[in-house]
């Protein structure tokens, strides 16, 4: 019974609870000051218990017929938490932190990209990520799995986007919009990046919504030689970013 | 009859044929010389009857329950094509581009890494990939559409170690290999990259294979500042390759 209403959960994006497997995941959700309210552990799978001694009054251990029931994937080490979901952050009472590198992404519509955006933005020190128009539920099995666990111990803001123009204005935070445009869109490799910045990417189909062009800053593209006219995004950002960190650590912002 | 035979087909790694799917896929399988044997088409879904014109004397239609059998995606746009595999390509054949810059991918496991990286090489204009000790079917349907068939118009060559290191070095071309050495590794943002150059990355869970370590002329590692102490395999090399094309860029190497 508990496992059919725990399937449920993992199928529709419940608010207020979620489900977090993998041995790693698990352990950065904790790191992230998550609460879990059960943990199923599979006792032919799984070993580390001492990861989990201090929760032993909330531990349930199920089959190996149950856990795979609902398992998403392959070698999670038998570990399947239910957690809490945190009140969220609100970007108005956040100190903004000296020099700082923020991550916008707006709409992006595959949990994996998410995904994968957040663990290079966490390798990479990204002090934030600002999510507006969001196609994708933040804790999709998909979007903890490719961030190994990032997606719990990265500040990250779900916004309205005219929230976050003003909020960036107000404190003067530089805007770098990926995207092109006639007349203003410049080479990755000719932008000098401020100390004070923010980029902005946009979604796999579509890109950032107009009002990001008509507001930016800087609007930027990577120079692209082959036969394909786009990038996927997740490795666009990488690019991006780490052409920031070059130039932060070229000028000793930290 | 020949629907169950195309099903097999698709799970079997079949050395002799291959299937398409996707209307930028097939374009991309014809730009790359590819040669379709059928093409199946599912007239409730496709409309791009031009794109197909010179090929009727092998177009099958099929009706849209047979379609989604064998279909593996969604918005393939109607069509999946049956291909014959090319001879492969052989290094020792090849004329050396001047200037040449060549991804090494030693034994990347996921399909979605591998195309992902094609796509990311083929924007970048790297001149070849070299793969050995693949894990994985270049024809792989998730490698055909992660690099939007840029595995069809990419030179890629598929070898043994021992023969690409000698072919790198009998054509002094800079081996740098991403990975950590307690003695030789170099950070990303302190390497000066050779006109002539070889990147080698390694597989998601291992690394390269030992001996790249030992005979790489740069061991470069991407600086990282957060929780996580490894990044996407496909990320990474899109740091790298870019870094590479920054420097190219500086230096006028074309």
């Amino acid at each position: 019974m508990k496992i059919k209403k725990l399937i449920k959960i993992n199928k529709k994006n419940n608010k207020k609870i979620f489900l977090v497997e993998g041995i790693k995941e698990f352990e950065m959700a904790i790191k992230g000051n998550f609460f879990p309210i059960e943990i199923f552990i599979c006792k032919n799978i799984f070993h580390q218990y001492n990861m989990i001694k201090s929760f032993n009054d909330i531990v349930c251990f199920i089959n190996i017929k149950a856990f795979q029931k609902f398992s998403c994937r392959k070698n999670s080490g038998g570990i399947i938490a239910l957690f809490k979901k945190e009140v969220s952050n609100n970007l108005r009472n956040i100190k903004v932190p000296k020099n700082p590198f923020i991550l916008v992404l707006d709409g992006i519509e595959k949990p994996g990209n998410l995904g994968s955006i957040l663990r290079t933005a966490d390798a990479a020190g990204v002090h934030f990520i600002i999510l507006c128009n969001t196609k994708t539920y933040i804790f999709n099995p998909n979007v903890i799995r490719c961030s190994l666990g990032c997606v719990f111990t990265k500040k990250i803001f779900v916004e309205e986007i005219k929230s976050i123009i003003a909020w960036l204005q107000e404190n003067k935070i530089e805007i770098a919009v990926t995207g092109f445009h006639k007349k203003k869109s410049i080479e990755l490799y000719q932008t000098q990046f401020s100390s004070h910045l923010a980029i902005v990417l946009g979604s796999e189909s579509k890109g950032v919504s107009k009002i990001w062009l008509k507001i930016a800053h800087k609007i930027i593209t990577i120079p692209m030689f082959g036969n394909i006219d786009s990038m996927n995004v997740s490795n666009a950002t990488s690019i991006i970013i780490y052409e920031v960190i070059r130039q932060r650590k070229l000028h000793n912002f930290s």
